[in-house]
């Protein structure tokens, strides 16, 4: 056990963020343990000797700091906290993205990865201003899911075009849209070989303006709800497109 | 304009309670106006004449009150309340039912009403313990939802078979479960005339004994993740079935 480490509470600006509690804090050091700073460990907490070897393997030092814990996680019941250096990812240009416009809830974000990751979805543009992914709420909520994937942040959709559009034109644009003609259902889903899911804002939807640049398509819904949930959306979306 | 009224913001034994912002009041005005006490109505808001008219047409009062907003709405930027009594409903037996076994989290409680209304679902089932659905949070994260929706709550899945399945032995009960090995997928997706459609707990899922009585599925889903958002699978759940 090495001399306990302080940190403080997350900022936007930090160069470090942290996962709170077990299952997040088990993907980190699976699949970034080279970003692993530490892990703090509650004097309480049951899977310590788990959490001992998996950084003894990578050289992780392990803290015993009860106090800490019970400052960074804000109420919550965590008795794990694994802290990494925030680190930039390159999405691949060969496989299917998705393109969150603006989003602007940390929940949700959180809830996007992690259903992205379960339908296979391992490369997210984000376009900016955009919530933070790296904030540990949005990495919580993403159960860890964030660890697996690729997550790239473009200052306009333009920037991304350039990278990942203009090289590959095969690459199909769907844009999720109230104002669409076009009902995505399951017997029209279309099997492009290579495409990007684009979805907006939580309140405000995508530009109308992406309609002209992308195939526009709306999951069919009752005229008596406003819209579907942006998460929701993104599940039935991500489902659809990668049945096969 | 009446005189304005005090109530006390939201205990779950209160006989009334209330939505929060304008897209929910204005369902409860529609939807419900025979349970609606009043609207309280903040000076600032910029619908106020369409909350008016409406509640003319019904004999409900009208208050300003920018304390009692600012009191029970809780930081968020509301404008406009309106507080109903609460209200018991029956389930429609020839319908096809949604049922949540113990939700426990009033975010997704509302947002899974919001999906079953896009979707088509007007009947909720809830067996207890669980949310109170009828929570300020609930019916906002519902956007007002619930108040198209009927939701009936029991206390075991034996009172609902009493009352849903033994009289409509043609009602098809679906429990959606990671330990089951029929996948649900977009070919496969039963088609019954009468269905329900259950699905367990956050964190713990549905108890290990409903594949016992039950068709049990599962949404094909990676390995990498701990399982879907309950929430997202509520909405693949929902659309898959109810694509008819």
């Amino acid at each position: 056990m090495e001399a306990s480490v302080q940190i403080k509470p997350y900022k936007k600006d930090c160069e470090y963020s942290y996962a709170l509690g077990a299952f997040p804090t088990f993907e980190l050091l699976k699949k970034r343990p080279e970003q692993v700073m530490g892990v703090y460990v509650h004097s309480t907490f049951t899977e310590r000797a788990k959490v001992e070897a998996l950084c003894a393997e990578q050289g992780i030092p392990v803290w015993n700091n009860d106090k800490m814990i019970a400052r960074l996680s804000d109420k919550e019941n965590v008795f794990v906290i694994g802290v990494f250096r925030k680190y930039e990812e390159q999405l691949h240009a060969t496989e299917p993205h998705l393109m969150l416009v603006n989003p602007s809830n940390m929940g949700n974000a959180g809830t996007i990865l992690r259903t992205c990751l379960a339908f296979g979805i391992h490369d997210i543009a984000v376009i900016t201003p955009a919530v933070d992914f790296f904030n540990p709420k949005t990495v919580r909520a993403s159960m860890g899911a964030i660890f697996s994937l690729r997550v790239q942040c473009f200052e306009s959709f333009n920037e991304y075009r350039r990278l990942y559009v203009d090289p590959m034109p095969e690459r199909a644009l769907y844009s999720f849209m109230l104002t669409a003609e076009q009902q995505l259902t399951v017997e029209n889903c279309p099997k492009p070989e290579l495409y990007t899911l684009i979805f907006g804002n939580e309140a405000t939807g995508l530009p109308e303006e992406y309609a002209g640049f992308t195939n526009s398509i709306i999951i069919p819904q009752s005229p008596e709800v406003d819209s579907l949930n942006l998460t929701i959306a993104v599940g039935i979306g991500a489902f659809l497109f990668r049945r096969n």
